[in-house]
């Protein structure tokens, strides 16, 4: 089994290349080649008896995805995007990163006869927004207010009706935020929700902008790894009519995720949080939704965490 | 004030044209200019005062639109697509004309800094499609299950991002199926549903191929030019967080149809009507949805047809 992921160096990408390797099977199939790609070619990796091809190119150039797709992968990880900001300061950028790479992506693999290639895009909570209901289904509308979640929402649309076609067996995971990240704070919005946990098991101070009844919908990078396996693992005859859904997350408030640090570490952790609040993160943070029925990830077998003293737990023992 | 219509020798376009020519005014303003595209070249009509330019041009090609937007219209519908079928029949055409030809008016309006301009485009119930509840909102996921539905709600997208960003003002209405529809049976699998009145009411035969309890959601040509007159007034701050809603047509079964064809025109002309099971259409039109709770259309005041004898009764007064 020959498999490719774009935007491989990234944090999921890298994750999720070492949680490949470590099993060496995908669907029942020994993996016998991993492409991996980004912007900067990738970490070379040591993978035993899997012939590793790291290289690095810009997928929005023309020509970009032939030699890759010409490689005929059995399954693709697409998880290359421009991030949130960076999408609604320059449209024209996220739209060619977004959305064409993807579609040309598409195009590729249908040039090419790829009909059985399981070809899955990380989406994102970003594509919900505007009037919500309380708790979202995998039947809400999809109407995004920022561009990136406008691209990913296209791209949606795109691979399901390739995979109608049999054009490509396309699967979209919504991502829940993910928590614990590791690294440094970042300018992303959800950059605190880590932050506040991940700062103190350090030792260190953080910054919390949000009020503490503030509910995320969240999921640790293990359990984010393991649906991106089992999402290239599951037949697509389950899959329905569609082949977009969020992810089982669990609904935590920032209070209850502060509470879990406390039995983790202690009263001496949860001080080293300053209370900040931070009205523009607030406004784009309270306008994730943080509860969804998924029903549909759940009847495919997916799996979130239990707890969140799980995902803190799991950090503790791979902070990495 | 400058209007474009495009896909204006289409049977919306010449009655949408008619309808403004009618009028004189939108919006409160004198209509001064009408511009008129289709691939072939719309028929020329006497419109008094106002300066009419009918053109032909294939909005696919690149710089089709430069001269047209370089006319700085106010107001633009965008009608031209390419319908159901040929778009299922050829992907490749179907998003040039559905989506590419879409997104370069789009960027066209950007780069001529026409964030005023009114851009309303035609979708359609065909974005709705898969497991669906029994009475669809406006907050029902887009799940279509045919590439012209998948391209109109890619537009539907993009129309909103534009949108939210201040790069145009659009609005997207999604029609329902348009019945009593004037002219002869064609290959549209909704063909039957403007047949079985309008053949009768004219002394001929017609052939019924779904069941008569099958429910249709409905709405008559001249509400439809209303609504698309309606949605280049309504003001920009009342369209919310999505620029992208039904129009509230009324639910119908093809019984009821019948019953309303018997009121006016006596049991001779239903008995002209032969039923003859088509599983191929009832497929398609089972899966449209026949039921819609249409509450944004109505807060912004769209207005459908009181019932369904009221759209007899528009055929027969005008059934051209």
């Amino acid at each position: 089994m020959h498999i490719l992921i774009t935007g491989a160096a990234g944090f999921l990408g890298q994750r999720l290349t070492q949680a490949l390797v470590a099993r060496g099977t995908l669907d029942g199939r020994t993996i016998t080649r991993l492409t991996l790609v980004d912007q900067s070619a990738p970490p070379a990796i040591d993978a035993g008896d899997i012939a590793v091809v790291t290289t690095s190119r810009d997928l929005t150039q023309a020509g970009a995805w032939n030699a890759l797709l010409d490689g005929r992968p059995d399954v693709i990880y697409h998880l290359a995007a421009v991030v949130s900001s960076a999408a609604e300061a320059d449209l024209e950028l996220g739209l060619a990163v977004n959305f064409d790479a993807t579609r040309a992506l598409l195009d590729g693999c249908r040039s090419r006869g790829l009909g059985q290639t399981r070809v899955l895009m990380a989406s994102s909570v970003a594509v919900y927004g505007g009037e919500l209901p309380e708790v979202l289904t995998d039947m809400t509308a999809l109407t995004p207010q920022s561009s990136y979640g406008t691209q990913k929402a296209m791209c949606e649309l795109l691979i399901n009706d390739f995979s109608r076609r049999g054009l490509i067996d396309g699967r979209v995971l919504r991502l829940p935020t993910i928590v614990i990240r590791p690294g440094r704070p970042n300018a992303a919005a959800s950059s605190f929700a880590s932050s506040i946990l991940r700062e103190p098991l350090a030792g260190e101070g953080a910054v919390c902008p949000v009020p503490t009844e503030l509910e995320l919908f969240v999921m640790s990078p293990g359990k984010v790894v393991e649906a991106l396996i089992h999402g290239a693992e599951v037949d697509a005859g389950e899959l329905g009519a569609s082949r977009c859904f969020m992810l089982p997350g669990i609904t935590v408030s920032v209070a209850e995720m502060l509470e879990a640090l406390r039995r983790r570490a202690g009263d001496a952790a949860v001080d080293r949080v300053r209370f900040e609040p931070g009205a523009a993160v607030t406004a784009i943070v309270a306008s994730w939704p943080g509860r969804f029925s998924t029903a549909k990830a759940d009847r495919l077998g997916f799996k979130g965490d239990d707890s969140f003293d799980d995902i803190v737990a799991g950090f503790v023992a791979d902070p990495h």
